[in-house]
C-alpha cells in the first residue's frame, strides 16, 4: 500500500500543498490558497496606516490558507487520510509575530489589532535598518562569532533587530508578549499543540547554534540595558529539519482533515527545501531557487568565512554539512517590472494567443538575438543587493542604450544581468574555499524560460540540471515529513535517504555553450568593473536615494 | 504697400516655407513638404543595398520640395508675387552632392544611379569616421590652425574625410564630379543659375577663411597624394551672409512662380538662422535650437579655444563676431525613442483625447514629479556625444531603477539629462571665455513642452527667452533674404537691423526656481561625476559597442 506525506509551503503571497508519494516522490496533486490580505505595505485591515519599509502579514491568512489547501489537495489526490504518514511544512523568514502565552497572536486581540507593532512581520519588512545598522556596529566592535554565519552583517530580515525596535518603539507590543515566533513555528504549534521550534530559521536568522545556545546576554545588555531581557522573549526548545514538531491534535486534525496522531515535521525556511527537491545532500552542487528573488544554497563539509553572506549553519539543513546561502534581491521582479510597465499591448497583439503572457512574447524575441548583440550591460539592482555588496541603497541601472534598443534587447540585458549577479555569488563561494561543479535549479521562472536557463548556463558555465519537480518547495517540506514520520511509519530514517528517494533533476540538462561564454566572460568583465565601481567607489545611487527622499518628504 | 520675404528651411525630413513681412516680422503663410525617400539609410531607390552608418537623401526631393512649398505658401498668403522681395534658404549641414559641369547631380545619371556614392549625403552619414579620425590626427601632428574652428576634430560630418573616402574607395565617382557642393548652394545655383556659394558652410564645415582661403594643398597632399587636387572639387566663390548668390533664373522662377530676377541669398546652416531668428546680434546671449538634436550657438567679438566645439567662424553669422556653435546629438530622439518603444497603449487611453500625443501624456504625468523625486539619472547619449567629450561611441545610461520605476519617471529623467548636457556645453563656453548671461530658445519642442522649457532654465540657471517664431529656421532665413534684397528694394542693409525688426522673443519667459535649481545642483554634479568616468575613465561603452558589432557580423 503506498504512502504519502504532504509539504505545505507558506510563500510570500500564497501558500501551496503537494502530495507526494514517499517511495518514489511520484506527485498526486497540489492545491494553493492566496493570501486575501496579501503583504500589507501601506495599512492595516482596519485603515490604520503604514509607514515605508513596512511589509505585514496576517495570521488568519496562514490559517485558513492551510485549512483550505490540505483538504483541497487531498480531496484532488483521491487517497484516504490513514495512508498520509506525515505532514510538513515550510516558510518564508524572517516571518515572526508576537503571541500571548496560548499561542494567540497579540494583533488577533482587541488591544493590539490596530497597533501595527503586533502583526506578522513578514521576511522583507525593512523597517529596523537602522537597528540592524547599530547592532551590526556592535557585533563588529566585540567581534562576536555569530558574525561568521551571517556574512558579517545582521540584515533588518532577521528577528533580533526587530525585536529590539519594538522593545524601543512599541514598549507595550514587547511586555504584552509572550514570546515572538518564527510563523512557520507558530504553525506547528497550532496544529500540533507543541511548543518545539524548528532549529533551521534558529541558527540562521536568530544565530542559535546546538552547542552554545543563543548570543550572550551580555552582548544584548551592552547595546540597550532595557533589551537584556530579550532571550526570554524567544527561549524554546529547538529541534533540527526532519525532526517532529509534534504530532496533530484534535484541533490540527479537524483543520486539516487528517488523522489525528500524523506527525508534523518542525518547519523549514523555504529556500532551503530546495537542497532535499534536488535530492541534493552532498558539496560541489549550488541549488539555485529562481523566483522573484533568488535563493543559492551550497553545502561544504568546512566552516569558511564568506563575505557577503546571507547566512551560513552547521547542520543547517543536512547533518553533517555546513549549508551556506546567499541570494539575489530581485530576479524574476526584474522581468515583471518590465513587462507592467512598459510591454505595449500592441507588441502582444502582433503575436495572436500570446497576449496573456507578454514573459513568453518577450523572452521569444529576444532568444532570437545573439549574446552581445544589443550592446547593453544592466546591474541587477532593482531592488538593492543582498549578496557580496549587501547594500539596500543600490539601485538598478542599464547602459549602453541608443535610439535603436527595442524592449526586448532590454528584456534580455536584465536576464543577463541576473546570471551575471549569480556569477558573482558563484565565484565568491568559489573563492572563499566552496567549490561549486554543477548547479541545480529550481523555481516557477526555471521551468518556463529556456531562454533564462541557457543564458544561465552560458554565463555561469556550468551545467544546469533542473530540478524535477515544479514545487520544489512543498516536495522539500513533504520531505522532511517523511523523515520525521520515521521509518516504522513507512518513511525515512534520514533526510538524505529521503532525499535521494523522494527529490531529485530530471533529463532536462542545460549545457553551456563555449562560444556564447566566451562573449559572456567579456561583458561579465565590464559588469564586474560597474559591480565594484558603483559598489564602492561611487556613492551616487545612495546619493540619489537620498534626494529622492528628501524631495518626497518636502512636498508630503 | 507691405514687401514680403520668404524662407526656406529644408531640414531632415522636410523642407518648408515661411513668408514674412519685411517690416515686423509677421509670418502670413506657411507649407511645408515631406522628402517622399525621406532619409535612404538602408538602399537606394533601387534596392541597392547601404551599410550600417550611411545616409543619404534624394536630390529631386529637394527640388520637388522647394517648388510645391513656395507656390503653396504664397497661395495661402494671398500676396501678389511682385511683392516678395526676396527668397532665402538654409540647409542641413554638411549635407553635400558630387554633380557634372552643368550641376546636374551625378546620381541623376544613369551610370550612377545604382552607386551609393554618387548621392548627396546627408549630415549624420557617419560612414567617414575613419577617415575623420586619420585627417584629426594628422592635423594635429601638424598643428593645423583650422583645427580650433573645430573644437580640435574633424567629425564625420564635414566634407573633406568624405570626399577622401570618395577618392578612395570610389575613384570613379570622385574623378567624375566636376565638383562637390553643399546641397543648399546647389538649389541657389538651380535657382539662379549662378554659381555663387555660401561663405557660411564653407567656413564652419569646410575650414575655408576669407583671408586664408581653404587649408594649404600639402596638407591633403600629406594626407595621400591622389587627394592633393581636392580644393580643385571644392573651389568657389564663397560669399558672406545676407549677400546674393543670383537672381531668380527663367527656370527659378517657373518652378517657384516667383518674379525673374527676385534676388536669393546663400544659404546658411540651418542651426545658425536662429540667431537671426532670435533678434540676436550680440554676445552673452545662448540660442539654443531643441530640435531632435540640439544645437548651441553664441556670439563674441574675440577667439577662444573651445574644447569640443562642433565649429567657430569669424563673421561666421554676424559681420564683426565670432559665431561658436556646438551641440548635443540627441535631444528630441531620446523622448521618441521612449515613447515608439515603450509607452502603453492602455496608459494613453486612460486620458482620452491624449491618444495621439503620448508626449503630452507623458509630461503631464511627469509634471507632477518634484525634481529628484524619481530617484533617476540619466546620461543622454542615446546618440553618442558630439559636445566636450565628442565621441560617437558613447552611450545611453539609465541609473537609480527601481521596482517602484514608472514610464513618466524615465520620461523626465530623458528631459533632465538633456538639460544636463546643455549644462555641460553653457559652462564649457564660459570657462572658454565666452559669457553666457541669457538663454533663447527655438524649435518645436520648445513650443509644445513648458515643462521641458522650466526643467532647462531650472538645471541652466537662466533665464530662458522663448523666440517668438514657431518657424525660426524659416524665419532666419526670410532675415538674410531680406537683406539679399536689399535696403532699396524695401529690405535692410545689415543683418543686425534686419535681426532685431524681423526676428525676436514673445512675451513667455520662464525663471529659473532656486530650490528647484538646488537640488538639480545635486544632481548635475553627480551626472558630471558619471559623465567624466564614463567618457574618459571607463572604455565600457565602447567595448560594448564593439562586442556587438563582432556578434551581428559574426551571425549576420
Amino acid at each position: 500500500m503506498a504512502k504519502y506525506a504532504i509539504g505545505v509551503d507558506f510563500g510570500t503571497l500564497a501558500v501551496r500543498a503537494l502530495i507526494v508519494e514517499v517511495s518514489n516522490g511520484g506527485e498526486l496533486a497540489c492545491a494553493s490558497f492566496d493570501y486575501p490580505h496579501g503583504v500589507m505595505s501601506e495599512s492595516l485591515p482596519d485603515g490604520t496606516p503604514l509607514k515605508p519599509d513596512w511589509a505585514l502579514q496576517h495570521p488568519l491568512d496562514y490559517w485558513d490558507g492551510i485549512r483550505y489547501v490540505v483538504r483541497r489537495a487531498v480531496e484532488q489526490a483521491g487517497i484516504p487520510a490513514d495512508d498520509i504518514i506525515g505532514l510538513g511544512i515550510d516558510f518564508t523568514s524572517s516571518t515572526s509575530l508576537p503571541v500571548d502565552e496560548s499561542g494567540i497572536p497579540l494583533c488577533l486581540k482587541r488591544d493590539f489589532s490596530s497597533n501595527p507593532w503586533a502583526w506578522p512581520m513578514l521576511w522583507k519588512h525593512h523597517a529596523a535598518q537602522v537597528y540592524a545598522n547599530r547592532m551590526t556596529e556592535a557585533a563588529q566592535v566585540r567581534q562576536m562569532r555569530f558574525l561568521g554565519q551571517c556574512g558579517g552583517r545582521i540584515s533588518s530580515e532577521m528577528m533580533f533587530p526587530r525585536l529590539w525596535q519594538i522593545r524601543v518603539e512599541a514598549p507595550n507590543v514587547y511586555q504584552a508578549a509572550d514570546c515572538f515566533m518564527e510563523a512557520g513555528d507558530w504553525i506547528t504549534r497550532q496544529l500540533t499543540g507543541s511548543r518545539v521550534c524548528s532549529a533551521n530559521p534558529a541558527m540562521y536568522k536568530l544565530f542559535w547554534a546546538e552547542d552554545t545556545g543563543y548570543p550572550p546576554r551580555d552582548f544584548f545588555e551592552a547595546l540597550d540595558p532595557g533589551f537584556s531581557d530579550v532571550l526570554s522573549k524567544v527561549s524554546h526548545t529547538f529541534l533540527p529539519l526532519g525532526s517532529r514538531a509534534g504530532i496533530l491534535n484534535q484541533a490540527g486534525a479537524e483543520a486539516t482533515g487528517l488523522i489525528p496522531g500524523t506527525p508534523v515535521s518542525v518547519t523549514c525556511i523555504d529556500a532551503h527545501t530546495a537542497i532535499p527537491a534536488a535530492g541534493v545532500a552532498e558539496g560541489r552542487k549550488l541549488v539555485l531557487t529562481l523566483g522573484t528573488s533568488a535563493a543559492h544554497v551550497v553545502l561544504d563539509q568546512d566552516e569558511h568565512r564568506v563575505k557577503g553572506l546571507l547566512c551560513m549553519a552547521r547542520d543547517g539543513i543536512i547533518p553533517g554539512w555546513y549549508a551556506y546561502e546567499a541570494g539575489q534581491s530581485c530576479c524574476g521582479d526584474h522581468f515583471r517590472w518590465f513587462v507592467d510597465q512598459f510591454a505595449r499591448s500592441d507588441a502582444a497583439e502582433a503575436l495572436p494567443g500570446l497576449r496573456t503572457d507578454l514573459h513568453a512574447l518577450f523572452s521569444q524575441k529576444a532568444a532570437r538575438l545573439q549574446p552581445g548583440e544589443s550592446g547593453l550591460l544592466a546591474l541587477d539592482w532593482w531592488n538593492g543587493n543582498r549578496s557580496v555588496l549587501m547594500n539596500a541603497n543600490l539601485s538598478g541601472l542599464i547602459l549602453g542604450l541608443s535610439l535603436q534598443t527595442r524592449p526586448e534587447e532590454i528584456y534580455r540585458a536584465l536576464i543577463e544581468a541576473t546570471a551575471y549577479g549569480s556569477r558573482v555569488i558563484l565565484e565568491n563561494f568559489e573563492s572563499s574555499g566552496i567549490p561549486v561543479n554543477e548547479v541545480y535549479v529550481c523555481g516557477g521562472i526555471a521551468k518556463k524560460n529556456p531562454l533564462l536557463m541557457q543564458i544561465y548556463a552560458d554565463v555561469l558555465k556550468r551545467k544546469l540540471h533542473m530540478v524535477r519537480s515544479e514545487q520544489a518547495n512543498a516536495l522539500g517540506a513533504a520531505i522532511f515529513a517523511a523523515v520525521a514520520a520515521g521509518k516504522a511509519r513507512g518513511g525515512y530514517d534520514s533526510i538524505r535517504k529521503a532525499a535521494r528517494a523522494m527529490g531529485g533533476t530530471g533529463d532536462l540538462v542545460y549545457e553551456p555553450c563555449s562560444e556564447s561564454s566566451r562573449i559572456y566572460d567579456e561583458l561579465y568583465a565590464e559588469y564586474r568593473k560597474l559591480h565594484d565601481y558603483l559598489g564602492a567607489e561611487n556613492p551616487v545611487m545612495r546619493h540619489l536615494k537620498e534626494i529622492s527622499l528628501r524631495s518626497k518628504s518636502a512636498h508630503g
